[in-house]
């Protein structure tokens, strides 16, 4: 069982319905602990203002989603490198536990995943010689294999391990269910990780029939993931952040009242 | 570039416009090598029938579509595993490669991954008793990750491997570029699997974007599966089996008069 305080609201998961003040006051008005907003919603309100208002509400923040693409120009340009430095800076300025990072799928025109996985692992790196500076923990979140060619070319956790196994501390990784519950590795995988580079734990559901590769994911409990089973493997290593609540739902839950969004993510967290 | 005669003809390719005989005949005319059916095409013009119009065709049979669905009825049954036993007496009777197994999802009304996979294994190792007083060869196909829960709990080749080491000889894989060409492990698997365990080589393309998680694979070169790259990992290891074209395809080349469809496979295999 899960309480509220220990969850966190994704803004993905009400994005259509609410910008970060809705959510951050959503959020204390349902006892939920935490929150991980999208840059987006950061930009929309001003970083600053935004900084503010969430230190102001006593929130933890789980994560802040998302750097990466660094495969979006083909190559790491100095564009995307800024980019991601400046995703570091957001992250410091409202607290978050780590930055989440969707590295890029293949580049423009590109069908070489070898070269791709090059390129992120050389911008993981830059992104990480900046983030020590001030302290803040790369998340690299490995995503479902039916992402690599248009999201993120890293797909595993043993992928996304040995890739923090060559560039040292500082790395870790954000394990989504929805994108690693098929992968008949991940207990070793999750040990492998331990507590230290365990950065962040999200929660949905992996719908059957699934309609949409983007946009269909389950509330908790909707769907075949024995999300209880992925939990004790985190929490088995000592990991012991939010339970971060995040649900791309484009014809679901992205249409209903965000006040009953939220009290369906505590019940169904309660029996998790 | 692939001749058309080292090529073979998925039934499913053409599944909607043409029956076994029809798809016999498309074969011959366009000059391709071989062919590889599905079962229901098989039953559709009788066991027997079929078999002697193969023969007589002079095609190679570079596997018979599917074995497997172990998990089907959430437990092994006699009826899955005789229906398996049949599939290779049919594999048998049309003189095929291999017989494919596609080794099912989830059991019904189930989360438990681990146990799904326990059954496939379990039932695999009975179906290979069989197969082996026959001769045939027995090919799991491990299935992209996205269809774990209602297809194949067997999501990557080193899972696939992994079952043949624990079964011994006899069995091997079925590798289909759309279900592995995301697997950052592909290279150091297909090496591990070796020529005696490659048993089938399936081709057609990933499109960027997929509408349809099932039924929307693209034809050679209309995505962004790296064919030749794949297929050079595979004859690196001595395979030298036909080339077999398999494309889900309801919106576009389902749609297609077959002989189109034939002569774009042969254009666009030469490209590869």
């Amino acid at each position: 069982m899960i309480t509220p305080d220990r969850l966190s609201l994704n803004t993905a998961t009400v994005s259509r319905q609410w910008n970060l003040e809705q959510a951050v006051e959503g959020c204390l008005r349902h006892g939920i602990g935490g929150i991980a907003p999208w840059r987006d919603k950061l930009h929309e309100a001003g970083v600053n203002a935004a900084a503010r208002m969430i230190r102001d509400s006593g929130l933890q923040v789980s994560g802040l989603c998302r750097g990466g693409w660094y495969t979006a120009e083909g190559a790491l340009t100095p564009s995307v490198i800024e980019d991601n430095e400046r995703a570091v800076d957001e992250a410091v300025a409202i607290g978050a536990a780590c930055l989440v990072m969707v590295v890029g799928g293949l580049g423009p025109d590109s069908k070489d995943l070898v070269s791709a996985r090059d390129i992120v692992t050389q911008g993981l790196s830059k992104t990480l010689d900046y983030a020590r500076t001030v302290n803040m923990p790369i998340a690299i979140e490995p995503l479902h294999p039916m992402y690599a060619a248009d999201r993120a070319c890293v797909n595993t956790t043993a992928q996304a391990l040995d890739i923090c196994d060559q560039l040292g501390t500082g790395i870790g990784v954000a394990l989504d269910v929805y994108h690693i519950w098929w992968d008949p590795d991940i207990q070793t995988q999750i040990a492998r990780a331990g507590k230290e580079r365990l950065l962040a734990f999200h929660l949905c559901d992996w719908l059957v029939p699934t309609t949409d590769m983007l946009s269909d994911r389950g509330m908790m409990g909707d769907g075949v993931i024995d999300i209880p089973h992925y939990r004790s493997l985190v929490e088995a290593q000592g990991f012991d952040g939010l339970n971060e609540v995040e649900i791309f739902s484009a014809e679901n839950w992205w249409k209903r009242d965000p006040d009953e969004v939220l009290q369906e993510i505590i019940n169904r967290a309660r029996q998790c």
